[in-house]
């Protein structure tokens, strides 16, 4: 488990910009899980970081002085700059994670919605729910971290898209919320073993199984969604927060059902996905704009505050996506 | 574990065949891993066994007795009557397992071929490489229980295709009958721990990782195949011999690995592919006919070996599909 003492603020020299060069002052920050397993030295689905290196990540932020024609000043863009106060594009500097700044679409949604409903947690939910486990009307659905920032995009989707959904959460005040999202069901995962209160819950909705699980925890939670799911059921999993601070074994009992009951379980990331980004910024822009989800988040002030935010993923303290407003 | 206590070899009255009825004298028997799980009083995919019922399932046989001109007497046939040494079908009876016999194309092969290598395990192994698992030449493949009626086929197979294939088996004597069917490498589970013993294995044939799963065990070689997979690895699970008979939670710690490297994990039983059929007899017809795939056997003699028979499955004693000959 990270804490205060593996970071810094550091101030950096104020900067000339050369030519081709531009500036861009940042609005939001994006705290994500996966930057978690970054911060190991290991191969993973994304480089280490650097010791001394800013966090890299997702940002929202807007061009405060430009010598480069395709991004003048005022202009709002998405960057991978991360956790900073602002960050130099352009003029032949390699942008962070190889990706230039993206001039944000007018769809007429808040800026933070881009690192969050309509960002990499949005696009997350929206492809692991419907592209990788298939989920169709009339299916039920089981997503562990429903009050997370994907978890809670899954539940209001997949009952915009007439599907029955139960959502495990940690604490009362979490599970209300997922109750308000929509969810069928709901269950605490610190009040008591899962796969009892799964059990449970799929009673309370007239089911006998699940066809969808979501994963974004492994352990206990993907235990119980074996011992639980229907012939042809489809895990989307996408991850395993239970296990990026202490990679030990976890005791599973009910793999053998993936055979009798042809289960199929997918791993996948967001940005295999990138492909069919407009098709998914069409949908999930109706969504929002009809109403039927709403982006969720949880607002940390201050650079000063990004640590907190991002040790907050681990202990649970967010409801949705947690962001830095700067 | 079953014992003998669980079994009983009983004596049937003589019968006279009734209006389109036939009497079949089996030739062979098979004994499957799958039939333990029927001997549970739980809903598996196949139907558990009632007290004092035969232990119905594949067998040869040659019609002896015949008032059925569709199976006119010396028709060899395939059905699911299973542990006896005659059956009798036909005129109203409902066939075990709701299969009536199936008269043996003329395919040139011996009779015992067809509750083998062109039977179910035969079908199971095909299936599940080339249809669940998509291997293709090139890739690297890992079967468990690669000394058992599936697992000898798969390593034929995959090598005939053109892979690279490693096969666990327990002791010497399995070892290297499975390097003689053409495995590239060879781990023995029973001479220690099978992650390192399969990194090992894996360097010595030159490769960095496996493409294909082929699970017949689940557990231990589960894990180790999660830890050792390649991006978009893909596994197909027919099978978890190490939990049938001792249903306890198994420890897994690379689980986690199935995001990064979005393997995709199925389930299948080989009813499902009963409508390709025709495609497998007619490839594995061919590759058994050019030499490249034995149908490799084990076979106990006479009826009151077939327990015998059964429970060495579960003490891997067989080497390829273990028969019983009357």
């Amino acid at each position: 488990m990270p804490t205060h003492d593996n970071f810094e603020l550091a101030e950096a020299s104020p900067v000339t910009l050369g030519e081709g060069q531009f500036l861009v002052k940042n609005l939001w920050l994006s705290v994500d899980p996966y930057m978690r397993g970054r911060m190991n030295d290991a191969k993973s689905y994304a480089e280490p970081y650097a010791l001394g290196e800013a966090m890299t990540g997702g940002a929202v932020g807007v061009v405060e002085q430009s010598n480069n024609a395709d991004y003048p000043v005022g202009a709002k863009v998405l960057h991978m700059g991360g956790w900073r106060e602002a960050c130099v594009f352009g003029g032949g500097l390699t942008p962070p994670a190889g990706m230039p700044p993206v001039k944000l679409p007018e769809l007429g949604v808040p800026d933070q919605h881009w690192l969050s409903i309509l960002g990499m947690p949005g696009g997350t939910a929206w492809f692991g729910l419907l592209k990788v486990a298939e989920a169709k009307e009339g299916e039920t659905v089981f997503v562990s971290a429903a009050a997370g920032a994907v978890g809670s995009t899954i539940v209001q989707v997949a009952k915009a898209k007439g599907m029955k959904v139960i959502g495990s959460a940690g604490g009362k005040e979490k599970c209300d919320w997922v109750r308000e999202l929509g969810a069928d069901a709901v269950i605490d995962y610190k009040a008591g073993p899962v796969l009892p209160q799964l059990t449970d819950a799929l009673k309370s909705i007239g089911e006998n199984g699940i066809d969808v699980y979501f994963d974004n925890v492994g352990g206990e939670h993907l235990d119980a969604a074996f011992a639980t799911a229907r012939e042809w059921a489809r895990f989307a999993i996408c991850g395993m927060i239970d296990v990026y601070n202490d990679f030990k074994a976890q005791p599973m009992q009910y793999l053998p059902r993936i055979i009798a009951c042809r289960i199929s379980i997918k791993g996948f990331l967001y940005p295999d996905f990138m492909g069919q980004l407009p098709e998914f910024n069409a949908d999930m822009a109706a969504l929002i704009q009809s109403g039927k989800v709403v982006g969720r988040e949880t607002v940390h002030d201050g650079i000063e505050s990004a640590v907190d935010a991002f040790l907050g993923l681990f202990d649970g303290s967010n409801m949705g996506k947690m962001l830095v407003k700067l």
